[in-house]
């Protein structure tokens, strides 16, 4: 393809995203799609010879664009959102369009610094303690990983990487923690039966007193406790765990304080939203994702560590292929995670906060704090509807309950519902299950959401609800 | 920024990487910043107040492409290519816009078939087996660590996953083989005195003999050997592994075979060059990355897999508020790896393979490698040049020896001889050590790689070490 084409096909892309942004809320939500629908319509071998991009572009509209799920519809409600933003895609053009890899300072020095850079704007901006240093990884699960590896090695003295495991180190988060801390845990080798999963509070909370126990239960038993998980904002009920409490057992055993803040982390551009951050002085690292609600296209996970120094004994790697002049005095961020290859990341997020500056950026969490607060209060106005949790961000959990039926048959009776609304193709809702209780999770994040789309929810959830109910 | 915005500035964005994509050999393709170049001349606060994009775009041109090395530069000589190509920057414009986030097949259909068709589309056109079902990782780095942990979790029937590590496990690799094996082994728990480094022959390929020899030496010292890795075209020489002989001893041992193809499995495009993967059929799981050598833009590395059900075993999570209705009849991507979150990163693939074709592709693959030799024959006529390892791909690795210093000398003239070279902007080489002898690696594998650059690079090596040996 000659610059010439690829100009006139750059710009007809340009206007198809533009269109798209502006139309998006004439497609439904959640593909309709059936498993093979999109596969079946494209032939099973390469192509033998080149093919013009008008065809490889219309292919997309009729067969890929119908298997959307529509990340960016004003209607998205369900998991956590991951939210571009026309800045971020901006953004994301150049990072393309450059195609700099960025494993060290060397293979892109502009990129390695406004890393350093944007990071460090993203501690102030969340109010994190000045000594953290950050650096993107693609994702908290990513982030949790490098979290647990580095607390395996503190804990047997840089021994597991050298020698392999000895003793068994013990992790700790609450029941409610998200699975990637299981997930990690494995995959470094620590083992499912060495984490702990601590009970919570009926807020969905850590009980800081039975980690206590829990942590002086495998000391006396001979293990080694090595590192917590503290969640700020579950991914069921965005619950936050009592970080200062959590902290302070950390300290006295010499636990790694993990923070995952993957999604809430984001409130915290607000000061009247730090309540939650309390303690967070006691963390070795805190993971959050403005690739969630702050507007940055997916992936950009902001993974932040007290002592720079353990992350990257922990992984560094130096053949002599990709020894530079200047590895003394420069970040070479292949050391400081999983990966050795690096895209230029730091762009959107640069991107992003110039162009909303921090005042957008708050108003934006704000607007979204405000939205999840009414709907919250419509659940709570209505009879038969009950709420599951509290909202302490953008998520509601709640279910439908007349007070009359079983908790089976209010399973049942909220999967139909949740089934219904989904299927309408204007709103897309997720579920939980919070105490064995089948919830509804609502969250509100999206960028284009308005008081109309989550006023326009409520009354589909309402009027499915009755119709359900009906006898 | 409102929907007229974004397009206004999205054209101007098409245009100006038109531009750049046409004019790149005008920019030095090192970059010439020194370390702190970049974050000297941004302010270190973020803004409070959003700002324009014309200033945003005017500060990405003043202050961050100075500090841009060019990887699409012509003269781009360095590492491994990380191409991209008009074609790929298309799909990843259309995949911002999107902004999907493609963790499992219902939050996007469409991305997870399309992952699925692509990657089967590239084992075609490698000639893999047709058992071979393939999943996007980030980079290979990922995609070793998972084949190490799935060996680690075949070898100890899932224990490790579940109990932590019991006895040891053995990793086995050339001395050649990517730094990535052992960080993944580390992250993995494995630890690294359980790696064994095989003694490499002459041209830098693993010696079987010296592998079997040392599986059996660990055997009967009760170790429990679990894996090991092949390479095809190693990152310092090109080096390839003899496949069959090292998958007999796998499969004699019943150790887990990664092969690990990061560079040169695009070279298997061509039929003629597919003599390495002879044996390839013994393999358990495959890599290579068409963000290196195939025209898509970083990352999107190809990871294969024999038997799925055992990476998924590996890997898989279950938590409520990820279930979906179609789960069981579905590829759920967030169980095949690392990461919950995925971008949906096959449509770049799509495009690429569509707009160039199988035809395409190979002309390109065919084009480097004539051109590697070619430059392999300068150096080769050149009584003071010294070739210093096969050149199967496209990578040569030479140096300047007059025949009358000791190698302490010539490592310090090579040296200088490439810091000469590469600062004059027009090139970009790196060095390794091979046999401990400081070696230039001269790689042809740019997309916008020429002839005449090739020849203007030969010259420049020709003539700078022509200046520096004069006394």
């Amino acid at each position: 393809m000659d610059i010439g084409t690829f100009r006139k096909h750059g710009h007809e892309f340009v206007d198809w995203i533009a269109d798209y942004l502006r139309d998006i809320e004439s497609f439904p939500v959640l593909s309709l799609a059936k498993p093979g629908d999109t596969r079946g319509r494209l032939p099973g071998v390469p192509p033998e010879a080149a093919e013009p991009v008008d065809r490889i572009f219309a292919d997309f509209k009729d067969v890929v664009l119908p298997g959307i799920t529509h990340w960016q519809h004003p209607g998205w409600h369900a998991y956590f959102p991951a939210n571009n933003s026309p800045a971020s895609i901006l953004a994301e053009m150049l990072t393309a369009g450059l195609g700099a890899q960025c494993m060290v300072w060397q293979t892109s020095p502009a990129a390695a610094e406004l890393e350093d850079l944007t990071l460090d704007w993203l501690r102030q901006l969340l109010g994190l303690p000045p000594g953290f240093v950050g650096t993107i990884q693609d994702t908290a699960s990513t982030a949790t990983l490098c979290a647990l590896v580095s607390a395996r090695e503190r804990a047997s003295d840089f021994g597991v990487n050298e020698e392999g495991f000895g003793r068994p180190l013990v992790v700790y988060a609450s029941r409610e923690a998200h699975s990637s801390v299981e997930k990690g845990a494995k995959v470094a080798g620590f083992g499912r039966r060495n984490v702990r999963f601590i009970e919570t509070d009926e807020n969905f909370a850590l009980v800081p007193a039975a980690l206590e126990e829990a942590v002086a239960r495998d000391e006396a038993a001979g293990l080694q406790p090595a590192c917590v998980v503290a969640t700020l904002g579950t991914t069921s009920s965005t619950a936050v765990d009592p970080l200062r409490a959590v902290g302070e057992t950390a300290a006295r055993h010499g636990l790694w304080l993990h923070v995952d803040a993957a999604y809430a982390g984001t409130a915290a551009l607000c000061p009247e939203n730090r309540w939650f951050l309390d303690g967070v002085e006691l963390a070795d690292s805190f993971v959050f994702n403005p690739h969630k609600w702050m507007l940055t296209n997916f992936d950009c996970s902001a993974y932040f560590v007290k002592d720079p120094g353990t992350l990257i004994r922990s992984f560094e790697i130096h053949p002599e292929y990709l020894k530079t002049g200047v590895d003394p005095c420069v970040k070479n961020y292949r050391d400081w995670g999983i990966q050795l290859g690096r895209r230029f990341r730091a762009l959107k997020l640069w991107f992003v906060i110039r162009s909303y500056g921090a005042e957008g950026l708050r108003a934006m969490v704000r607007e979204h704090q405000r939205l999840a607060r009414l709907f919250k209060g419509w659940v709570e106005a209505e009879p038969d509807f009950e709420l599951l949790a509290p909202v302490p961000f953008g998520l509601v959990c709640f279910r439908w309950n007349d007070g009359r039926r079983a908790e089976d048959e209010l399973d049942a009776f909220n999967k139909s519902l949740l089934e219904r609304i989904n299927s309408s193709g204007r709103f897309y809702l997720t579920h939980t299950a919070l105490r064995g209780k089948f919830a509804l999770r609502m969250v509100v994040g999206q960028r284009t959401t308005e008081e109309r789309h989550v006023r326009a929810a409520w009354e589909a959830v309402a009027s499915a609800a009755r119709e359900l109910g009906r006898p």
